[in-house]
């Protein structure tokens, strides 16, 4: 076993803190009056619905899981390409993931009308409320992801797992997670904006009836949307960036120690523990931090905005601390400082990239308002700015994320190591997410108070309930920067160190043994592979494994595969935007009929079939997602059967450069249509003119680009970078069966040391005959 | 001088050919009758505009081209980092580019009127005039363009310059072109778009006043725009896409043949002309082709169609056959089939993206139809389903240039000759591209019909003269499918082949000097190095320069610039996008003002001041095509002073990537959204109704899309190629001296052997003094 610090325990110890303060204010939330019979029922249909959905929706995800798991098996057992172990860590990825979504919805769905009813007695109150049961789902994330990196962290060691091993089998805990995201984020988003279009277009445009109107059958499906979208999806889909940041980190750790030379193998274990225990800090940080917001009882929406600012710039503050002390005494003397800075630097994009995303989709700011001055000329001059206001917007992002990774590089002693700069980058991912028990607490009380506002109204309580919890939301829209800014940011290098994980995988399934002569031989391995005699073997380095597989822009197989992760974003996105078109055209269908079939529905006597309507937006996510999903997960796989190792390299740089600026654009598209419509709404008081139809216009379009296609993109990044990584062995595999050996390779087939292995040799280190070994074999050495 | 081959010849002599003819079919167009008085007053009308636009857009350019020339001047004689004839290369390239566009654009302004008149007397007549007038422009761009390259090949080989330095000081002939061309493309993609919106938003919506109605003040502007943009500005495009892909090819040759050893030293002059005399046959099969087009006199449409596609693919088995020829006899045998193939590999890929392109564009197809029948749901549905329909569309062409590419590199030995297999991949993009006088013809008779019907419109002939214009219009717009398939598959091609040049002169820069222990040793020379002794030189291999600049995924500053370049085709996208919109709203102000201010305009009794709305185009375009030109200009050349050649690669392959996918995306889309619009005008029958409202705004968002920002793309990501290469030795020089060398390599001041250059060697070739050469200087041999 190896020697885990005792400072590795506040992982654990953090993580169950986490789900202890998580069943209390669960208790709490749900103590709380519940309002009148009225508001229970609504609430009551809302939460019927929802877990209607979830209840569909785990059910065929786990159709999904289920199958993959078997595949796995076969390739463990059958192929020999993966270890065993991996099966089972990718399911308990997937199972914490759904978990984490179900509490939190479960919470989501008990807060709304709580809510509402603390704010019929002030803002404060109903902020509290919110704010508690947003915060359940943060820590349930953060508890439920850390808990089961600790125990199977523990676990591997008790049964004494090589650390190189662990960290390895620990990734497709990480793809099991990525893979469960992927399905809440695109059944979650295609559900809500299916519910939202359908209910808008033929509601307010067609009967001109306003929002979360009783009448309109849409309404409940809307309201179930928000949580299944906002709130389950949202919680899988950092529960992802959490898990996926920690687990790539420690695996660059292993990498980088591994680099650092046989003088540092004392330190293997520290760098892997490292995020985990920075992890655990970030939980007690947020626990302390969720504490503070409360305000006091007569505070404004702006009070209340700075408190909950203050909250994040303050564990931001405290976790760079933090990360100074974990870094101090856990890595060498000469890294720590390096990485510790890295970990700054990553806050420090983190809350830059806050503030670029606010400036370009805020409605304080000039690029919204010129969206709504452009309303003035119709729809298409809204459309036509708002793409342009999406496009320019991502120069900043792409900049920060660009001079950040570079000086976190730098400052990580990159250049003389890459595998040390790369393990910094991770630690500036794992430091942003850190806080994520209250940043995403932040998050998800939004769609809290959103709901709340839908059922204050389709209740009737008086205008000013409802302007209280739409000021609630708007408090929430605007702290939620912050935490974007970090969730983008932090996905952005999470994605790239996974891509540094895929190729210390590969690196790991084709062994270097160094001969005599100087000459590289590879050996190719799998987990099958039983060594009869005792052979030292020491992974390629980066320059011979480059050389090998030819890993170059002059190699069209790499070039071409940028070419392709460039159009799988693209698709991608496509897909699911169709998706929602769809899913949005059978609801306004149903909607219209029953607007005409059942007697008596606009005048409040006859009763809407709200159950119909959430079981069409059920049923379109559950088949609309499958189509984004397979393209996001054969893509890399089917481009590695074909253009080997360089084309899966290529297809992952591609998709994670254009997918990242592509989200972005959509993503600011469609935050930036909306607050111009709010915009238009508030402060040009021009609701129901052709101004705001037109601004109507943008935020349709901008739905989907924000709330599916958009943070869709950001989760298939990484899914494509970890299913890469599960699949190397396999790719490997058969690509240096198939394929010829770029020279100056070639391949041998070698039963005398190893059973029945491939072995590829520079063609220098054959003997006359063209045997190897030569007839006398020469002594292997490390390279 | 070089052994050039009397083959040779065929090119110059083809490109005198295409300028006679042009001369004579400028005459044969300008003979005809020119229709009645008002007829030729609005054509001079648009003439006076079209011209004074171009007066404007040449002094601009000319403006640019000469700070840039003496920017060229002081790299070349101050820093010594560029061959002195560069500037003057490139000075040729942009003068013959734009001299093409005025000959063009004379043509086309002449012809509209003498269309209209033709079309008077029958559907065949017009097309004979229009199609003459746009085989003028065809010719006139592969002649020019064609004699330019002899011109400078052959007096470059009479001044006995080597056969490698010819190549590159070419190459910089093509950056005059490629920046002519992106001038020409955002001038008039800002004018016509501004023009088009402006009359289109105020005439047909607010003033409820037809098409090309005279009583509309930016009708002229309208029709001016069509000539700057789809006119001089497509043929400024071709003009550097033809070039470019000679150039190109020519240098790749160079490299290739090289890269044979010195077996195949002879071979080095056949290799470089090879793709000069494909080009040079390419015209005199597109002048047989310009005569065979026309058919019986009482042709219909669909016969007019079956006719020149029928010319284009005769064209393409024509030219297949002329390569295998050429190739036969200029290339060595072992190779000559290879490429060959490779040449009808890229023919095939041209026809089949546009067989694509036309599938997702034409409403006879399932996608634009389904973007009609979204109009029922108002326009963000409309918006929203084009953008899927365009992100879709991506698919296929990537899929193609992929395979092609990949079977192009392996069919011309690529795997065992990186450089034969993209010498190849080169000699694609030329056949391609070489029988563009006639697919060039094709493409600019669309808008020469356009403006005729514009011309009948204003005129007031009878519906059926418009109906005629209508019908050629529509018979240029699905012939032109193909050609734009070859447009879009030659820029890959080219831009790929482009980047191969830039590393072989990045090689170039860096020399390669063996020594004896077999450790690298690199000697940076420039221009202005003399040899005090005769050090045997080579370049550096490829193995060798990807790993003294640590070119690979891993390296930051490779991947940072791959995240750059997907940005930068976003940035750039946003800023066309938004010079259109605020280019359209100037003159939406100025056409809402001569509707106010002349009395009588809408009774036709007042006179619009026509000319004011073309002033107002062509200012803004002046104005507004500055920022995104100077980003595309200056990024690559940042990136590189800031991250290095490995930079540089990385944004190339970014924006290569990224920019080919958004640049297909938003073609597409606009195509599709127009004939969408077209769809539900003419098929069913719903002008004036709610769901063709719908569609207008989808048509108006496609305008920029696929005119401007599309378009601009293409050579936005060629120039930056070609910037590159012309700055490489810049770059090369500023980034040694200031960054610290990659391990294992280290700097060493070297003042013995060249006058003071710096030197790099690996660290292992230094003798225990740190001292190189070391005390007994080894015999320098070439690795």
């Amino acid at each position: 076993m190896n020697n885990i610090p005792v400072l590795w325990l506040i992982a654990p110890l953090g993580a169950i803190l986490a789900l202890i303060f998580a069943a209390i204010f669960f208790r709490q939330v749900k103590k709380q009056d519940p309002g009148n019979a009225k508001m229970q029922e609504i609430a009551g249909y809302v939460r019927e619905g929802a877990f209607a959905y979830l209840k569909q929706q785990y059910k065929g995800v786990g159709i999904f899981f289920i199958i993959a798991f078997i595949v796995f098996q076969i390739m463990a057992w059958g192929l020999g390409v993966l270890h065993w172990l991996i099966p089972w860590a990718f399911l308990t990825g997937g199972f914490f993931s759904g978990l984490a979504g179900y509490i939190g919805m479960n919470m989501a769905t008990l807060a709304s009308n709580r809510t509402t009813q603390a704010c019929t007695k002030g803002l404060n109150k109903g902020l509290r409320i919110a704010f508690r049961a947003g915060s359940v789902m943060g820590l349930t994330v953060v508890g439920l992801a850390l808990i089961d990196i600790s125990a199977w962290f523990f676990i591997l060691n008790l049964l004494k797992f090589p650390l190189q091993q662990i960290t390895i089998i620990m990734l497709s805990f990480g793809m099991g997670a990525s893979t469960q995201a992927l399905f809440a984020r695109l059944g979650g988003g295609i559900f809500t904006k299916a519910a939202d279009v359908g209910a808008d277009l033929v509601g307010k445009v067609e009967a001109n009836i306003p929002e979360d109107d009783p009448r309109n059958p849409a309404t409940i499906a809307d309201n179930v949307g928000d949580n299944v979208g906002d709130v389950a999806g949202m919680g899988a889909d950092l529960y992802e960036s959490y898990a996926g940041s920690i687990l790539a980190t420690a695996a660059l750790g292993m990498s980088a120690v591994t680099m650092l030379g046989p003088a540092y193998a004392d330190w293997a274990v520290k760098f892997v523990v490292a995020p985990m225990i920075l992890a655990g800090l970030g939980i007690i940080l947020s626990i302390i931090g969720i504490f503070t917001v409360s305000t006091k009882e007569n505070a404004g929406p702006k009070e209340l905005m700075f408190a909950l600012n203050k909250s994040v710039y303050s564990s931001s503050i405290l976790i760079a601390i933090c990360a100074f002390f974990v870094t101090k005494a856990l890595l060498p003397p000469d890294y720590y400082f390096g990485v510790f800075i890295s970990t700054v630097i990553g806050l420090a994009a983190g809350i830059l990239i806050g503030f670029f995303t606010e400036l370009f989709t805020s409605h304080s700011y000039k690029p919204t308002r010129e969206i709504a001055n452009q309303a003035d000329y119709g729809p298409a001059t809204v459309i036509l700015e708002g793409m342009s206001v999406g496009m320019r917007s991502t120069a900043a992002p792409v900049l920060i994320i660009v001079i950040g990774i570079l000086a976190a590089f730098i400052c990580s002693h990159g250049f003389s190591s890459i595998e040390m700069g790369l393990y910094g980058i991770g630690f500036g991912a794992v430091g942003m997410l850190a806080t994520l028990g209250v940043t995403l607490a932040m998050d998800a009380f939004g769609p809290i108070a959103d709901n709340a506002g839908g059922n204050a109204q389709m209740c009737n309580l008086p205008e000013d309930v409802r302007l209280m919890t739409d000021n609630l939301d708007s408090v929430g829209n605007t702290t939620a920067a912050t935490g974007k800014g970090f969730a983008i940011g932090s996905a952005a290098l999470t994605a790239m160190a996974l891509l540094a994980a895929y190729l210390d995988e590969v690196r790991g399934a084709l062994t270097l043994v160094g001969n005599k002569t100087g000459k590289a031989v590879f050996l190719h391995t799998n987990y099958n592979t039983k060594f009869t005699e005792n052979i030292p073997l020491a992974k390629a380095s980066i320059a011979d494994f480059i050389q090998f597989f030819q890993i170059h822009i002059l190699n069209p197989k790499f070039l071409l595969g940028v070419f392709i992760g460039a159009m799988v974003a693209f698709v991608f996105s496509s897909l699911t935007i169709k998706a929602v078109g769809r899913a949005a055209g059978e609801m306004v269908k149903e909607v219209r009929r029953q607007f005409k079939e059942i007697p008596g529905i606009m005048e409040g006597t006859g009763k809407p079939e709200y159950a119909k309507c959430v079981k069409i937006s059920t049923q379109a996510a559950q088949r609309e997602m499958l189509m984004p999903a397979l393209v996001g997960l054969l893509s890399p796989i089917i481009t590695g059967l074909i253009f080997g190792v360089p084309g899966v390299l290529g297809i992952l740089a591609g998709a994670l450069s254009t997918g990242f600026v592509l989200a972005v654009m959509m993503n600011n598209a469609g935050g930036a249509w909306d607050n111009a419509k709010k915009y238009i709404e508030t402060e040009k008081k021009a609701k129901g003119t052709e101004i705001h139809k037109a601004s109507i216009v943008g935020d349709t379009v901008g739905d989907p680009f924000k709330d599916t296609a958009g943070p869709c993109i950001n989760i298939l990044v990484k899914l494509m970078s970890m299913i890469s990584i599960v699949f190397s062995g396999l790719i490997v595999n058969y690509s240096l069966h198939v394929e010829n050996i770029n020279p100056p390779f070639t391949k041998v087939h070698l039963d005398r040391k190893v059973e029945n292995k491939v072995i590829m040799v520079d063609k220098d280190s054959l003997d006359v005959n063209g045997n190897y070994p030569p007839t006398t074999p020469p002594e292997i050495i490390i390279k």
